[in-house]
C-alpha cells in the first residue's frame, strides 16, 4: 500500500458550442497536482493546504475532499486522508477547475486506498465532489477531466469517449474576472425558437458523427451554438471583438468554455496559436481585465497518478 | 445504351423521432417499380401510365418527371423519355412516397442515359423531384431512397450513411387518410422549452454515436421526440392507443414516420413483429379509418435498376 500519491489533472473545456451540457475535453494545458497521504484517522478526509488559491478547508466544503471521502467511505473507511493541493486553474475560470480537484482527488483517493476502480468508475465519486461546486451532476466537465480526450455524456448511460481531433489547437483566453454559474444559468432563455432547436440538433449529429469518422475539419465547422453563445455573451468581457479578432488572426472556430468567462480557440497548429495570442496580447493592453492565455492540445490522457 | 430500364425505389421513414428534417432510413418493404424508356423527341420527358394512384401525367407537376427532367436538361437532351410509373407506395402516406418517385426517376434516367453519376451524384436531381411535391428541398426521405440503408444530413455538406442497425424490424401502420404536409408543419410549435431543445441535441448526438458504434440498442433507446410528436400526434387517428398498444404488444420503440399519417414500430425480430400487427388488427375492427400494414426491415440497398 502506497502511503502518499501525487496526481495530475487536466483543465477541461465543456459545451464546446455545440453540446451544452454534454460535450467537453480535456486539455493539455493548464493542469494541476495534488498529494494524498495515508493517515491512521479511519474515516478521517483532512485538507492540509492549499496553495495558489484561497479554498475552503473545511472537508465537507472542500470538493476535492468531498470527492475523496465519498470514496473513503465506499471503501469502508479503512484509513485517513490528508490532502494536500497545488491549485493551478482558477477557480470560477470557466475552464473545470473544480472538476479537475474532483477528478484528481477520486483518482488519488482510489491509488492511495488500492480500490482497483476503473476511470469511468471513478466518475460517481468525482461527481459527488463536483456537485459541491455546481449543485448538479453535471459530467461535461467532470468526464473529460478522469478519462481525458473528447466525451459525449448522452441522457442516459455512461459517458462515451469520442475519437480525439489530435490536430486541434486549443487558445484559451481567460479573463481574469468572476462569472458566477448562477448568473451565466439566468441569462438563458425560458424556450427557443423550433427552428434553432432543429438545427442545434442537427449541429450536434453532425459533430458526433464527424468524430466518430476521424474527420476533425468537419467536427470543428459543426461546433456552432444558437441556443447559449447568444445570451451569454454578454458576460464575457470584449467577447465580441475577442471573437472577430481570433477568426480574422486564423483561429478556426471558438466561443464560451462552459459557463465562461473563459474562451476557447482552435487553431490548426501551434504557430497559428501563436499568432492569435500575440493578437490578444496586442487587444489586452489598456484594458480594464487582465486576462491569462494558455496553449493546449486535447490530452489523450485524463486524472491520473504520477507519483 | 439502353432503350428501356425498370428501377426499384424504397418507402422510407423520414424522423425516426430522434432527427425531425435530418434522419431518414429507407423500408424493405414496400417499394415501386418504374419503367423509362428512351424516345427520339430529345429533351422531351412524357408519362405515359400511372397504375396504381391518380397522379398527374402533366411532366412539369408530375415529380418523377420533373426528376427525369432535371437530369436529362445537365445531360444535353440527348433524347426523350417516356415514363411508366407503378405506385405502390400511397402518396401523402408518410413514407415517402414522393421521394421513391424522384429516386427511382434519377436512377433510372441516370441508367437510361449512360450519365454514370453515382447515387449521392443523383440527390440534386432527385431533390428538384421532391421539391415540386413538398416544396422545401429536404433530403430526410430522398437521400436513403436513393443511398439505401439509414441516412443522416447534416445542415451543410453530403448526406451520411450511418451502419444499419440490421436488426430492426419496423411495422409499418398506414391508416388511409390524408394529412396534408401544409397542416402537419402549421401544428408545430414556433417556440420550444430550453431544456427539451438541450435534451434534443443531446438524444440526436446519443444516436449518431450509438449507430457509429454498431450499438443498436442504445441507438434505438436514443430514438426519443421531445419537439414534434406531442404536437403532431393530434393529427394521426388514434395515436396514443395504438402506442400504447404496439409498445404493450412488445415493440421496443416507435412514433410518427415523417409528417404521418403513418407510424412505425421497431420489433426485436419477425415474429415480436407480427404479434404486434396482430394486436393492430383486432384493434382496427370497427374503426373508420382503414389501415394497411407493412413488415419491413431497413433496407441496406435504395433505388436501383431491376431490368
Amino acid at each position: 500500500m502506497k502511503k502518499e500519491v501525487k496526481v495530475w489533472a487536466p483543465a477541461t473545456v465543456a459545451n464546446l458550442n455545440v453540446g451544452f451540457d454534454s460535450l467537453g475535453c480535456a486539455l493539455s494545458n493548464p493542469g494541476e497536482e495534488m498529494i494524498l497521504r495515508r493517515t491512521s484517522a479511519k474515516g478521517v478526509v483532512r485538507v492540509k493546504a492549499v496553495h495558489g488559491a484561497e479554498l475552503d478547508l473545511d472537508p465537507k466544503r472542500n470538493i476535492a475532499a468531498v470527492a475523496a471521502q465519498s470514496l473513503l467511505t465506499a471503501m469502508g473507511n479503512p484509513c485517513g486522508i490528508e490532502m494536500e493541493i497545488f491549485k493551478e486553474i482558477m477557480p470560477g475560470s470557466g475552464i473545470g477547475s473544480s472538476a479537475a480537484s474532483a477528478a484528481a482527488a477520486a483518482v488519488a483517493a482510489n491509488e492511495l486506498l488500492g480500490a482497483g476502480l476503473r476511470p469511468n468508475e471513478l466518475l460517481p465519486f468525482a461527481l459527488d465532489g463536483e456537485q459541491l461546486a455546481s449543485g448538479a451532476r453535471h459530467a461535461d466537465n467532470v468526464a473529460p477531466a478522469l478519462l481525458g480526450g473528447l466525451v459525449f455524456c448522452p441522457p442516459i448511460g455512461a459517458p462515451i469517449s469520442l475519437p480525439i481531433p489530435m490536430d486541434w489547437h486549443l487558445l484559451v483566453m481567460h479573463p481574469q474576472i468572476e462569472v458566477k454559474t448562477a448568473d451565466s444559468r439566468s441569462v438563458l432563455p425560458r424556450t427557443v425558437p423550433f427552428d434553432a432547436a432543429v438545427l442545434q440538433a442537427r449541429w450536434m449529429g453532425a459533430f458526433i458523427s464527424a468524430c466518430h469518422r476521424d474527420d476533425s475539419e468537419q467536427a470543428m465547422l459543426a461546433l456552432e451554438d444558437l441556443l447559449v453563445e447568444p445570451h451569454r455573451q454578454d458576460l464575457i468581457p470584449h467577447f465580441k471583438e475577442v471573437k472577430q479578432l481570433a477568426l480574422s488572426s486564423g483561429a478556426l472556430v471558438g466561443g464560451i468554455s462552459g459557463s465562461g468567462p473563459s474562451t476557447f480557440w482552435i487553431c490548426k497548429d501551434r504557430e497559428n496559436s501563436e499568432t492569435v495570442a500575440k493578437a490578444f496580447r496586442s487587444f489586452i493592453v489598456g484594458k480594464d481585465t487582465p486576462f491569462h492565455l494558455h496553449h493546449s492540445q486535447i490530452s489523450a490522457q485524463g486524472a491520473h497518478v504520477v507519483a
